[in-house]
């Protein structure tokens, strides 16, 4: 089969490689449509480790072609969103209700419970492997199309569980730094939880657009304007809860110093190196606040809830998918999602 | 002054009664707008007792005209939303955050908080009295009419309390008993809190059509169909959260058998007499529920945030306010109210 | 092997099996410590239904005999505890976090996660099969005997949550009806999550003295006192939490005439037919209570923690172990156990 | 009256000033115990800033001398226990529960709720003036001395707050920074709440033995050991709840490091400058933690629960006081506490 095969920093592409085939517990998925993460930037460019000869991508919708032993109520040739972590269930982790976490091990690693194209051949390829298939197969409702839900595996549950952590509460002001991919959906899940006002900060004209286009009700352009002022000044004292979904030391700090007393700092990014915690804003003025972290949230359940909301047309990302491609063409969409060019924002890529 | 003055068994109307004052701590509030509760009804009919020569009624809108020794921060001009119930803030129960169960005494008598027109006078007049003024009176944005908020303090916040006793997370599908005023609004939290489908269950055709207009997702009349089997049927297993907004026993128990496991039965009706807990229905499935009973939720920190979402038009409920009348007419908008006549769902009684 | 084997009402006893095998998931576990719970009284008088032929029971310290494919992390003759409910971790309850209302089916159904001795062979025996062993097989510490660790599984899993669903916080009263091996452990449970004051309820002198012997700090005999009248005298107002470990109409109905207004009545009883729910008590007064029905909760995880909490010497079960017994004897046990006599509380019984 | 007067750094003593006395909504208490706390020290060695003249001191017990106008349910003569902090109880922020960040200003202003020794008169003085008295005197239980409830208000309050914010549960193993009186009440809290397993970290041999009196489980040295590395042994892979109680880089950033994947780090410590988050160790490992940070939690009804716990012979901190003075030798308490000579933890001053 064809798949995007990773062999050095900036060396990948596609090759044929051997068919997976389903041990216990396990499945064997034909891709009908996936997309590339941020997360598989970081691999290309020698960001993120990952072995030579690894299949990247982590997020697909596909239809089941192979089912291991012990794998039930299930059918070859259903349709499934298969979550981007594949928890186990059944670790000590998982049983805490820490999917995220999942620690299972022996030919399992995992990172954050994420496997597929990082420590397993992963989803930008004809078919892939899915490790406990029994915890991490959606079935697709009738009538949802691939593109309705490719990017609720990932980004969508990435995003909202921001606004979940972060404890959003009816007619909470939340505020949400950086409007890429899961900053949207950071900004959508905040307004679902009832939020009566969310605030989009970013520096990018298309990204505000589509900010505003998706619900977020004020935009803040922080190459314009002194963010952390506006907040304080819109809100009267700050924000119940603010959402860091880009991963710098200036969203982290900016955020923090938007709160109101008592508020949450909900933080989806991936820094490097040391953040500096302002702790005058964090606790000096004595603030009883919260941080919080939080990973993508896995598990079949989780993909059945967020297609829920698809299907109730309560959510719908297909604007996000800016742009299509052919899995032949793989590396001209990393080349247009890498230089964040022409507005992109996520591309669907069809094996 | 006028006001509504109860004197017995539907024995009630307009007097002309003394103007109140204002004692330390209080506040006397000029009625812009009121409106009439099925709790009122309750008292004209002689099913809750109060004492003869009260002025009944607990939902206003109004001005301040006087404020009281130790109230700071207000002044006499502002409109203020005063809260159906009026907690201390000070008391055990209050410090405890169960402000709708306020035990503070002598003089202040409450019944879960339920002050006015309960054991102090109340807001179906030109003036009202106001206890604990500094935890009660919240300030009117500009821009909001009295209209768009009378119903936030009682049947707002009691309905939406009903889906956030419940604890309606993102994607679950909820179903709501009865699709009067409480019921409505019961619906409508749901789904501002991020239910992916509402199903409303109502017997009149008026209310159910309200429902579909408010955004229930399905509505279901119980004269037609089997609801239990229904719901069922719908969610494949079981609704997530039931919120039961009437008070019968039959009810209750459909409630109670349209739940998952593990699912949350948030009851906001009031019951008179013994209810019958189905058991085989509660628990001898093993089914880990959970009952919930809540009262309206008070103070002016509640009141503040429901303004923030009718101001970020995330709530409208004057499609609500079916009927208007003036102050000198109220026994007819009891008359119409209690009759249920008209499609009738809420008055405005504008003194 | 030889097992305890159901052949209808009153007709069991022990009879040679073929031993069990363990198939992909599945470990087999050599029995050294298993006991009788209430739950088996009613499979053998009939009040609960399962097939003839059926190897009953569902506590049990053992030793890994076989591990089935795809179990790993395991070695053969590791101890372990296994959870008296079995949950896959995988199915859609489960990754909800409800390990209790496991739905996993084909060939394991369940009630509320109960599958050993329920509709598969149980732990009454020399060995048992168990099923999804990944998430149910807890290692037991070294210098921890299997005295010290059988009741964990069932009692002290289901006692303790009581406790846990209800909430119990710091300086909480608590009221706790029946003191047999749940109400004790609901008891201690209350303690060790750090209620003030516990009371215990109970009629039977050796259950009232084991109480006092546990730690419980007031014990009230429902025989010599108006229960619900003295707790409202010690407590000044109502118990913060009710714990109900019986599963009586009276028992119920007293809990929650225990309660202050907004506590909580935490069912772990299991009742037959319908429940009068006092509406005055629950609601008419307008109480903000919450009812919360638990299950027993299982997993590895579990049985983890409650490990440690005896390692600790926090807790310490074997008062309750009052008899031992033979395998071969287990009639005999049966019969003890169900006549309460003796003060029996639990019996241990070595294969 | 003598009070406690500062006038500048290193510049405060017992002077004769006016009387108190209480206005609307106020009491006068007579004190008959208080205590020095290490933020008074802050004030006299100028690291925190309060007005010269200003009365310090912020915990004591009384008795009522007199109450002003609108305080209701108490009378002169009764004993009672006043919080460190002393939140209104009416204001947007203690209306949404945190009355540790209670707003209420004009004459009245606050930082984290906190007032008396900060901007109005404080306690080390015979007679104190109390804002907000309703919702801030808790009569004191027959039986118990001014010693056993004096330290209370304030270092048990914020202790303890330390192992409820960090949402301790039965069976987690928590890992507590410092071991001074606050540390030691957070281990007590810790315990309390039932951990199965407190490990104590500090560098002081009398602090370690005390921690070791009080109930912790193992104490490492610092000095001695490599605490990180220590925990992980210990745990086998981090603790579950990691408190911080002194307000070091240091400690903050050991704390975060001891932590398992999913845990949290309660804050309680104050910290100056910028703290270095050690990204790697927060998130970068993809940890799913939180960060909480907490103040003292107020409020009678606190107050109320944490004499329940003294009263029913769960908590004792009369060992934390280690000295005693008379008012008049204030200087002497202040120099003895300032060295931290002698073991000394708490000292008792009686005016």
């Amino acid at each position: 089969m064809r798949a995007t095969v990773f062999r050095g920093v900036d060396t990948f592409g596609i090759e044929d490689v051997e068919q997976p085939r389903a041990g216990a517990g396990e499945a064997v998925v034909r891709v009908t449509l996936t997309t590339i993460c941020g997360t598989d930037l970081h691999i290309v460019r020698g960001e993120y480790p990952v072995k030579p000869g690894l299949v990247i991508g982590h997020e697909l919708v596909g239809v089941i072609e192979e089912l291991g032993p012990g794998v039930t109520g299930y059918r070859p040739g259903q349709r499934v969103l298969v979550g981007a972590i594949t928890p186990c269930g059944q670790c000590h982790a998982c049983l805490s209700g820490h999917l995220s976490q999942c620690g299972h091990g022996e030919g399992y690693e995992a990172l954050g419970g994420w496997r597929l194209g990082n420590t397993l051949n992963g989803a930008q390829a004809e078919y892939v492997r899915i490790p406990f298939a029994q915890a991490n197969l959606a079935p697709i409702p009738d009538g949802l199309t691939d593109e309705q839900v490719v990017l609720l595996a990932d980004i969508a549950s990435t995003g909202f569980s921001g606004a979940e952590s972060g404890g959003v509460r009816l007619g909470d002001t939340v505020v949400v730094f950086a409007q890429g991919p899961i900053g949207l959906c950071a900004s959508i899940g905040a307004r679902l939880m009832g939020a009566a006002r969310v605030i989009g900060v970013d520096g990018d004209d298309a990204r505000l657009a589509m900010a505003r286009k998706l619900g977020v009700d004020v935009v803040l352009d922080y190459r314009k304007q002194d963010v952390v002022a506006e907040v304080q000044r819109l809100t009267g004292g700050g924000a119940d809860v603010a959402i860091e979904a880009l991963g710098t030391q200036q969203t982290f700090e900016s955020a923090l110093r938007c709160l109101r007393p008592a508020g949450t700092l909900s933080s989806l990014g991936v820094y490097s190196g040391k953040l500096q915690l302002p702790y005058d804003a964090f606790a000096a003025g004595l603030g009883d606040h919260r941080v919080v972290t939080t990973l993508c949230p896995g598990g079949k359940e989780r993909m059945r809830r967020l297609m829920d909301l698809v299907q109730a047309r309560r959510v719908d990302l297909t604007p996000l998918l800016t742009h299509r491609f052919a899995l032949k063409d793989i590396r001209e969409a990393y080349a247009l999602f890498g230089q964040r060019k022409d507005g992109v924002l996520k591309v669907a890529i069809r094996p």
